[in-house]
């Protein structure tokens, strides 16, 4: 990295707020996932929108690519700088404005996550559900397409951004429906919100979300219950959702899963298939949802239910599937995971592993856990993954229902979407970024 | 229209399916708002994707537009051929396939409306919600990005198309989410299907929608209240959504409205400010959201509410709200109509008019009725009418919350967007229809 470039950024967002320490680089170049560490020359904690932009400016006129970092969650390798470049952490822009309660919307800075919304909305009856379990930042989730547990009740954040503000390669700041603009629904030109949203930061840096919240259910239930086999659970998902109950979310663990999940946060739920459910709602209609689930459950075979009413009873419940991450990967100390990710209907083909689903969401994680420094076992995870993805890809599903293409599935890409879609992404990314500094050898 | 052109297009066709007629062409060239008729040149009714693939080759061989024509319900004149060329009428395609009541997806061809599919599904339990008033194409919805009275518990279209099969102007066929692909959720490259929501047939010709199905509601119950004011409407309607109340349709009219209303369907409403509401849900949560809902109401001043439960009183109960356009066009015969729709909070700020809005999902029409002959009337509505709409950008709100930028809002779109966005839209206009004949002169 040239030293007058580094002058240039540090001209612009004051020293300390540009690094090339080799330490910090590596934090910045590393991800949860399978992908070898490649750190960017140089890392950047711009303030603002205007820092964002001038230094993206720099970035382009030396033809140094821009990789964007919000919390650096991500389990497809997105922040890795596989041709070098500039990091810009954006944990530092932090604010949360533009609030209203009349209209249900927010505008979130990068530095919010999903957890520091929810305390600053909580004395307003609204909140915002899309929860990926990891307590990432919100334009980081739409920077991914995130979605998570809440999907099947409130969407993921395709259905939940508004608007982003959006600092291109060249340091032009676009603002997607308008400027400050934050209206529920538009029909206005083409939905550029929308190809934004799951670009991975290979468009543009988000600088600003708008989102929809929603009101907070004055009651929630959770409740756990096993099951025979793995069929007889996700039978019961379907009619669940057939009969048009509205639950918020519905988890599948199987019992490699809860063996290990019981393990690593010291539980004693039975070892068996299992489904994780929250019912939102009144206090009637919530009795009445758990009523009409349990009779489903009980038709398929499950167990009764456990019970848990208190935000802390359900945080302790929830703990077991919140943590099945970390779960997985105590099964092996010093281990990695690579998740792969596959449409409901192949659940019942896969052999028992180490599986978690957004059952309710129509798609299932496989956490397939290895030795980071066996690279033979390196290479038979990743011929597994590709193999259950083109299993899914052959039952009309999709590779990758959440978490993105990233670095690890560009060669499932063009077998999912096909020539002329992947032909047309290409000819998008080189309007917005012509000179392919924006994450480059990311998803396309 | 040159006789080799026309003979071409019927060797692809058959020639009873291709009409250079005047009558015919002039019923393509109007729609339902105030935008002067343009017939086409010709108009064909291709039978199956590969006849819509061939057509669109040889008018791009050509260089002539290319203008798609589902239903003609849409009301921003998008389907006059402003510049002549080939209207393509698909209401031949009209078959259903790929149901799935496990995966809740369905695909339909451009002739199949919302009533057609909600017949073809009923005995599955799953139902299709997105509903405009009108009995459209479900493809020309999608071409919109229509919405409609249950889009505050369902979602628009942009929330309910999986994935589109589209043929680009020069023939190719794109499936925006993979070739069959109907998973709930992906997080697969950019979101192309997206894009074409809502592109007003400017981008392709969409030949296929895939859509996310709904569980039908057990039970269905609607109502009617009154109020003292606009204001106190609206207040209610804004604390009805902050509870948490799951309301399906929750829809405005006000005095002007309702006395037309009355008039045209010979009904006896109060001439006041007016909530229609509409709660699904198991027979249990209904009863529970009318009683939350019933005390909001009484907080605002509103009467006592008029009950619908079964179906046929539900839609004698609707008539009046679904009927507005017509009662608004029948307060003065031989007239027509031109629909404005602004954000929520203007609402209060518009002194009466002929007012139906979907309050719930935050945007309202105001109905101005003027006579088609009268040119000085018609410049007066276009004043007003763009007058309401900046005052809706004013307050952040959008210039069209549904029906599209068509004909009539191309004006409005730059100052919506702002000036990078629609550089960007048109770059992306540029690379799929580098010629320009997809649907020429409209959106941008
Ligand atoms: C335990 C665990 C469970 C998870 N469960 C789920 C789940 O259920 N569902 C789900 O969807 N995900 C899940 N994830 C993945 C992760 O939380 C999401 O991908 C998250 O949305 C990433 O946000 P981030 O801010 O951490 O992004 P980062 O990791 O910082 O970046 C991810 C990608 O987005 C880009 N990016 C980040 N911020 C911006 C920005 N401001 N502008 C432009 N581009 C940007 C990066 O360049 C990179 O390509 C899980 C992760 C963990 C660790
Ligand atoms: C009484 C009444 C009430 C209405 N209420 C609502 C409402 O509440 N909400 C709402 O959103 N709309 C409403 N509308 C508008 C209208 O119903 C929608 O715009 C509808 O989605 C248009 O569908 P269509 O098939 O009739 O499209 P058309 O009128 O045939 O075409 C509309 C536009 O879409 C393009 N198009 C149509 N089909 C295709 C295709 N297959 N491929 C590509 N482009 C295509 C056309 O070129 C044109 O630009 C209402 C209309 C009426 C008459």
């Amino acid at each position: 990295m040239p030293g007058e470039l580094v002058k240039a950024l540090r001209a612009v967002a004051g020293s300390p707020n540009v690094s090339t320490a080799l330490a910090v680089r590596e934090q910045h170049g590393r991800d949860e996932s399978m992908h070898r560490c490649s750190p960017p020359d140089a890392v950047v904690w711009p303030q603002d929108v205007e820092q964002v932009s001038k230094l993206a400016g720099i970035c382009y006129s030396h033809g140094v690519p821009i990789i964007p970092f919000s919390t650096g969650t991500g389990l497809e390798g997105g922040v890795t700088a596989v041709r070098g470049g500039v990091c810009f952490n954006l944990t530092r822009m932090d604010r949360i404005t533009a609030l209203s309660t009349e209209d249900f919307t927010v505008a979130v800075e990068p530095g919010v996550t999903r957890k520091a919304l929810n305390s600053y909305l909580r004395d307003t009856g609204l909140w915002f559900p899309v929860d990926p379990g990891a307590d990432a930042s919100l334009c980081g989730m739409a920077a991914t397409s995130a979605s998570g547990t809440n999907a099947v009740r409130y969407g993921t954040m395709r259905h939940n951004v508004l608007n982003l503000q959006v600092v291109l390669a060249d340091g032009r700041v676009l603002h997607t429906a308008g400027r400050g603009r934050h209206f529920r629904k538009s029909a206005a030109g083409y939905n550029l919100t929308g190809l934004f949203v799951g670009s991975e930061g290979t468009l543009g840096l988000i600088t600003q979300a708008t989102l929809r919240l929603h009101g907070s259910p004055e009651a929630i239930v959770a409740a756990v219950c096993a099951f025979p086999s793995v069929h007889a659970a996700v039978g019961c998902t379907v009619q669940v959702l057939q009969a048009g109950i509205p639950v918020a979310r519905i988890e599948f663990l199987d019992d490699v899963m809860m063996a290990a999940c019981n393990r690593f946060s010291g539980l004693s739920y039975a070892v068996s298939p299992t489904l994780f459910l929250e019912f939102h709602g009144s206090p009637g209609s919530v009795e009445e949802q758990v009523r009409q689930a349990g009779e489903i459950v009980q038709l398929n075979g499950g167990s009764d239910f456990a019970w848990a009413w208190e935000l802390e009873a359900r945080n302790k419940l929830w703990a077991a599937r919140h943590n099945a991450w970390y779960a997985a990967l105590a099964l092996r100390p010093g281990s990695k995971a690579r998740p792969v990710c596959s449409p409901f209907k192949q659940l019942v083909c896969v052999s028992s592993g180490l599986i978690v689903g957004h059952v309710g969401d129509g798609n299932f994680h496989c956490i397939l856990v290895f030795d980071p420094a066996d690279l033979d076992e390196i290479q038979r995870v990743k011929e597994f993954a590709t193999r259950l993805a083109r299993q899914a890809l052959a039952l009309d599903g999709t590779c990758t229902g959440e978490h993105g293409i990233g670095l690890g599935k560009r060669h499932l890409l063009c077998e999912e979407i096909g020539e002329l879609g992947l032909t047309i992404m290409r000819q998008i990314k080189a309007i917005l970024d012509p000179k392919n500094l924006m994450n480059p050898g990311k998803v396309l």
